[in-house]
């Protein structure tokens, strides 16, 4: 099993040895507080979301954003060893990393004003991302790096540069307008695409990446941003879908990560429906094919728990159709992801399993593991076998008591962090 | 076929004979401009958007939202026998109308500082929506009311006495809290859904009807926008199952009208993952049910074309989905409803079909054609019989070259008519 959308929790020492001198001084520093809380000190800011939603192994009632500190975490979210074992003890082979700190476009390092100083921490983070987190243990990470997206020159040499390492995954905004950068629609990220196409990068665009939380209504309890943050996507959809991107583009792929797909065929009937009903004065143009079919060859679909979407299969194109795990956020189905996801593919043939569980995202993120790691120990009865005696049981970990009106906090957190 | 979804253009003799004495002269007044555009006159104000995109019987390249003058409409978007012939011609029994000029609630009476003769005006509305436009044929309309928004007691009020007069449909805001009135999830509306309860009145949400435009980019194309009108209807299904409404008032219903019925599998199968997941520490509370199971309880859904949700009708509540023709917007499936509707039938039982194309309808809104008009001559084919020679043939109807920068203008009085 290989999911194309996890997280990590930075560890302290990430910079150490890998920022020129002349910028050693400024690199962000792990700091911890006096109430206990861990944050990353930069710029003179004080970075409080260390580990946004990194839940994984406590009990519900524990779930939240608050501040937190690394003792409150189960240690696989920032010890890459430790990570190896939780994903042994899931059966999961291979495993994708979101970035937390940074957020999910490195924006921390984007608004520093001397952007010298700026594509030496991106340049830092996505060589200990590559050669430290995903280098340890060979063939088992997807390496994905974080965009220097102030500039779209600097960008496209950063991918070009991060790909000659390994990394066919960039993150990047679901929408870089909401972030105050130009749209999908202009053509200023055009040297951005064209290293994502000459490098065989993927841009992943997650949940949350443009920092735009939907909020109905001021005293909407937090349920109601937590329900309409994944299908919120449907936005970056429709931009991609009537950008000139995909058509100018013919290579790119796009990864809507931890968008789900049970929306999906709803949604390209629909897009279909109204290029056919307003072309004639919006002028779109897709020649001889669809938005629709532009959509199924262009964008990588993303779930972790999605019973109808599997269940509407054949309404999707399953050469795309990738499987997460989203460790250790909340909606994380570890450790029983393997559970989980057969129960999912209840009818699915064996051939449709086999491309969502891994040969989707070997493919399109150029990921090979059997190359690396004999095909026999890649399989969940093995892994699990390595990892026999490794403690997967909840545990609570809070330190603090949860304090009144945390979860309103939790919301503005939100937002900075994403 | 009943449709709960069409819209009215308002013909100018509305008030007359309807406003008291007082308030007579504060009436709208529609007009005729200078570029021979139409509007209506009130308060000082011109509302340029007489007709809201109601391009029916018009070829593709005239749709859009620019002002117009009634004499570029089809007549049956404004007359009443016209319509009946229209609705003839498509075979179409019933008909639920939406405002046009006054906002789907009514806004701009709501902004008139003397509520009074806001009221009168609202009261002047429904008494004509009732009497004249739905009263000249009887049994072939739904009256849905128009709502004295800005005071729950005086709405409560207003839809009691057009409940009386045979009004089981109220339009209301599917974000009120976006028009600056409070949200669903305080208790402001009580008096109101008590007043719905008791009356049997459905209260209709629209898309669109929170005045709120899904606007990813400034340079978005229009494209963006009219795809993403529908689906985000799905703010307006989150801030109803998690508000306390459905839960306090056991009899409530609402419509999610034009929201489309595809998305619905998806999200109530995220709705019900994210209560399990999350109650622990939001302390939301359904009892023995799940949030999926308050849902499909209350809520009617309402679809226009939607082969992927009529194909999803085993994930569905098939007591509560009903047909849409939507005439005269551009999104309508007239004057061939009967043969698309039909189309998406394709394998449906009988006894689907019949509460899709007209029984959950006359369930739910208090309908009852067949005590008026004998059952045989309501059937597609009576119908179509009765308007033989009824021209429904595509017709070039601009009296005005459309503008550059029309599209862009169009967006702005989408966003001011909604």
């Amino acid at each position: 099993m290989v999911s194309v959308d996890d997280h990590v929790v930075e560890p302290a020492g990430l910079f150490e040895g890998r920022v020129p001198a002349k910028y050693k001084d400024a690199a962000p520093k792990f700091i911890t507080r006096e109430d206990g809380t861990n944050a990353w000190s930069y710029e003179g800011a004080e970075v409080s979301n260390v580990a946004l939603n990194a839940v994984a192994g406590r009990p519900p009632e524990e779930y939240g954003i608050e501040p937190t500190s690394l003792d409150e975490l189960r240690p696989g979210t920032y010890d890459i060893h430790q990570r190896i074992k939780d994903m042994d003890a899931n059966g999961q082979l291979g495993s994708l990393c979101f970035p937390s700190f940074p957020q999910f476009c490195g924006q921390l390092f984007a608004r520093t004003a001397d952007k010298d100083q700026a594509l030496a921490m991106v340049r830092a983070y996505n060589d200990w991302h590559i050669e430290e987190w995903c280098g340890t243990y060979p063939g088992r990470f997807i390496p994905c790096s974080l965009p220097a997206i102030w500039d779209p020159e600097v960008l496209a040499a950063e991918v070009r540069r991060t790909a000659a390492k390994g990394a066919h995954a960039v993150t990047f905004s679901e929408n870089p307008s909401k972030l105050g950068w130009p749209s999908l629609h202009s053509d200023h990220w055009d040297p951005f695409w064209t290293a994502c196409c000459d490098e065989s990068v993927v841009v992943c665009m997650h949940i949350g990446s443009s920092s735009q939380l939907v909020i109905t209504a001021p005293d909407a309890p937090i349920d109601v941003l937590i329900t309409l943050s994944p299908i919120n996507i449907v936005q970056a959809a429709a931009d991609l879908i009537w950008s000139p991107v995909l058509r100018k583009f013919p290579s790119i792929k796009f990864a809507l990560s931890e968008g789900g797909i049970g929306w999906i065929p709803y949604f390209l009937e629909r897009i279909d429906y109204n290029y056919q009903r307003h072309r004639a004065w919006t002028h779109q143009d897709f020649g001889d094919r669809l938005p629709s079919d532009v959509f199924n060859e262009h964008v990588v679909t993303c779930f972790i728990d999605d019973h109808f979407g599997v269940a509407s299969r054949a309404w999707l194109n399953m050469d795309n159709v990738c499987w997460e795990c989203d460790y250790p956020h909340s909606d994380s189905t570890w450790p029983t992801a393997p559970e989980t996801f057969m129960k999912q593919m209840d009818g699915v043939e064996r051939a449709d399993i086999d491309r969502i569980s891994h040969l989707n995202a070997m493919r399109h993120f150029g990921y090979d593991p059997f190359s690396v790691i004999p095909r026999e120990e890649c399989t969940v009865g093995a892994l699990r076998r390595r990892a026999a005696g490794h403690d997967v049981s909840v545990q609570s970990k809070s330190k603090r008591v949860k304090a009144a009106g945390a979860m309103a906090a939790s919301l503005g957190r939100m937002a900075e962090s994403r």
